[in-house]
């Protein structure tokens, strides 16, 4: 039995148990996944602030999470805190637009990506960038609906999304395409055969790398020095994440 | 009257006191400061887990100042939120080290930086490059001291940063070099004689580059569409600056 | 059941079953797995000249396997002609470095390569520079064993690749590390006890991603017009190949 | 009492005497400003050549200026000669397009650069990556506008600065706007309440970064060996400059 | 007398003549040139399979010629394996494209590519960035002909070229273009008059940096240790070559 | 008849033979070689305030030799004023170090640099930097001879620079390595057998990329609309070189 825990760092729990129901879709046959969801902050994060906030919301929750598991995803859109998990827990960690980037890297030479909702497009662009991929990245566009609009249209927004992925093949040069942002997922199963190139789906790439890393079994990566700061004004749970104590670092 | 909130974004009061000390050396006649501290996280950030958690506690302090101001130092040296805060705030914000290195910029074609604690290495490189400055970066070093050992043994301290700074100079060309960490701000002064070349502190560095962006007096950056999610589970405060109502974009 | 094509583009079959062994150690359940080696060419390449002809040796031994296969692994550690093989089948094709890499990008920052014999050194940096991983590489490292003398003494060749794996923990900063060239291939294995970041094996990695690649089932990039070029001189299966017949284009 | 120097690399006193008047509207209480203006060269920089006489120019303008003071202000918009400068100065240099840049990064995360006179487009642009800037700078527009059609048709030239400024906007994601060009220094004034980001201009960032700098009062970089080469065909001034003898190294 | 060797890596020889004319035409007085055509492969590679089999069949071509040559130029537009000729070869080795993207970059700041069929751009991308050019390159433009359609109607072609000539220059800032695509060598002396940038020719740049090199008289770069692979599979020539037998590495 | 024109931007006469000297040893039969000298600034320039001064010295040069040239050599080691001297004249420029690197990339695929004076490092990192050849550039390093050192015991100066090589050959990966340096010219002939690699020379490579450049006889680039700048306080030849004069635009 392999345990996937799915964290949602927006607060929208209908987000959560649609990115929960696309990873089930995608998980191997003996996974388990359980899906939480931030206690605080944005419904769907789509600026700084509330994703500096969603930082500690994905912390926290994983924090509160009593029972074990094999490896996390962070199923937020920007991938936030996902550097932190992986240090302090001792299990895989994957954000999903860093999994659909990395799957794109292995079908593709370079790739687009394709967002709902324009402001998040820099926010996008930093992250891909950071991760160093600028070498892979044929370009990115936004196209101008929300989740409301794509629920009283998903017609429309389906076309736009299609127009802004073929904009990226025949003017950018991509060959692959990542859909980015939670609330759009499952997303690529319908346009993926409209457009001539493989769409990528972060929960879908997720899921499936980290069945991967588990599978690798890797120790975790033990570089630093011992801490000495102390912590205060955290949930008992949070201290004990961030303090490294072996029950907080799950596997079995 | 100019009002610079100077916020510390480790929980130790006693840094604050340090920083804010500093600050008030090198602020101009009519600058008044506050300084605030993190109500909760690591009383000395060194690790990515507690930078995150220092990301809310930043915001969350801000939010619950009530007295209004007219720039923000971020005073924790990884710069934590910065970027966040700019975007919810109407009046200039800036990071100490981040102050800093713009600082030793404009004195000299490369710089490096040297650093307490070998484990904030990369987070400060990490920092430093999504600054774009990879270009001005001659190098970095950390010495082992702690603020324990350094109190315990300045003079140790002092002659392990003086060394780190000569072989920045010597072996990686070096023209200016930042002193980095909350906990050693106002050390530039002792050691600025015992070097060839200036030294940056971010303290100082912030609130001139503060009191200068006041007087510039530039309005916000308004690019973004109107957000439109929907907050929960914060503080007041905190969803009030997260709301950009006017009452916490201070300025008057 | 999922069949795995693993290409060995040394003319080595000693090494062949050395490759196929590990790859069968890390395959799944229902995972079968053909190994071919190339017809011609150097028993091990490690430089340019022989690397070229690999090339064609790659697209020789695949166009001349009969069965089906659903997804190919290029064995190969300079991953020799991984771009020309995805661009003519229809299924995924990894290389064995770029699956250590980019499963390296999955558990750290930065990553640090080692590899036996000087000479390929220069290779492997513009491989891996070419896959745009500059930001993520941190450093590279040659021990002066060759497959020879790896077998006539282990321990030696074993204690130069810890040393130099600690070289690239301690002074280059990498958090985790890939070893390179396929002889070495299973070493991972012996050594992770002895390190404290996680050692990654490319044939481990491949075998793993490509599992995982079979299973999100994407379809081929068509982003390019027809091909109008005669080809002539080739083997009639190279042809084939080349020239996108279907029964070529394997999966079923 | 602060004293700038403000040295105008272009030949023309029209020119100086805008610039001059800029800067005293931004300058603190107790500063004065001496403007000197190019003995020789082009009225107004616009190409290469003219840029490398434009060099000596600033040089020998500075070397000619018998009053002390505090710090310089290169007013030319290509910054020429401010790194030569910098090194043998003994006060802090800033050039009025690094300044603007500089302050721009302060408060965005990308800006974008408008300018008249297309010619000098690829100018600029290789100064400001050669100042390392790449990431920051989202893009670089020119209008058409020549001082003389500016001064002809005022309204035409803002109208077309405001769209360039709005096309760095929209398209290129610039979150802040240099506005470069000696020749239209304090049209930021004007243009500020019609664009949605924050317009910099070169004379008030530079005037502001050097009242600053001084306040922190670093040593000049003393980085370099003696230099032994024997220079003449100079005028006094100008040898004495560049042989660093103290008295030309001002501040007192 | 000089001896230089032309390969052409495309299977064609009729288009092997026209380098062969072009290169002649270009030729200094005492030089004599050979012209060698692939004997297996693309008639006009442009994909990259095709690429793959035309650096064995480079390599193969260069082995099977018996007479002495004193440098090489490689007549195959993607420059396959050039970097592997100049290991195994102790003459200068200088690719078509690489020398027109060099002479370009002697005469201009920024040059751009103009190609042929659309399907090659992401190669020639590739290829130039691969040569560190990056910051030299101001844009690629293909142009929707193919041999067959330029010699249908070469006028249409022509012109097609000369407009994304001039939108490499208007939009691109390209102050030199590239003629790209060895079908289309000589083009340029047609298209000069009628574009205000200087055009460069593979087959002339390269011709003339080669007669150049060999009157530099550099000796070949030995940085390896030696090889100890074992060859097979390979013709006898082939062999020689890659064993760097003193027969196949000619000059005398 | 060719007529090349080199320009020495130091004063030193004693350079400017030696210069001559060695052009004269490379260049072709039919090359008449007329050397001038910088008639003002720094016998050897070093630093960054020479550099600039030299950038006029270098167009006056210019601007006063009365004789038709077909082509320029900028024969001081920073390639002082180079690409102003393209935009002016009518005939191919080439700088020394430009030429040395260009034709180190031609025969390696990572070059290293030397030169004499430590103070000069930073100046040729940028400048090679600045000509976007990062990735091609392996490393640098400065011996501390000076010309007086070097004649005073030349075997001493040699043998550091062999040290200084074999450093850039096996720690740095070096293939090429440009010995740069105006003082130093010709001093590759002897250095050349004692090390594994090619070592490049600035004059022999700018009058070999010279002569070359004149064979492909390009036209000069015309993409900037016209120049309205108005000179003043310049010497007569200066003011027509930089107004575009035909008269001073030779070659015929």
């Amino acid at each position: 039995m392999t345990r996937l825990l799915l964290v949602n760092g927006n607060t929208s729990k209908t987000v959560t148990q649609k990115l929960l129901a696309e990873a089930e879709r995608h998980a191997g046959a003996n996974v388990q996944i359980s899906a939480i969801t931030a206690r605080f902050g944005a419904d769907l994060v789509s600026d700084r602030a509330s994703n500096v906030i969603a930082g500690h919301a994905v912390l926290d929750a994983v924090a509160h999470h009593q029972d074990p598991y094999d490896a996390v995803l962070v199923a937020i859109s920007l991938d936030t805190a996902v550097e932190a998990l992986r240090e302090v827990l001792s299990v895989p960690v994957v954000g999903m637009t860093e999994a659909a980037c990395w799957q794109a890297c292995l079908v593709s030479n370079r790739f687009g990506v394709v967002m709902p909702d324009r402001n998040t497009l820099p926010l996008y662009r930093e992250r891909i960038l950071n991760y160093g991929l600028r070498e892979r990245l044929a370009g990115l566009r936004a196209i101008e609906a929300t989740v409301q609009t794509h629920h009283a249209a998903p017609a429309d927004s389906e076309a736009a999304l299609r127009a802004a992925i073929m904009d990226l093949v025949v003017n950018e040069g991509s060959e692959a395409v990542v859909l980015a942002g939670a609330s759009m997922t499952g997303l690529q199963r319908r346009l993926q055969p409209l457009v001539p190139v493989p769409l990528l789906d972060g929960i879908a790439s997720g899921v499936i790398l980290l069945e991967g890393l588990i599978r690798l079994n890797l120790p975790p990566s033990h570089v630093n020095g011992p801490y000495t700061t102390t912590l205060s004004g955290l949930s008992g749970p949070c201290t004990e994440l961030l303090s490294g104590l072996p029950s907080a670092r799950t596997s079995i």
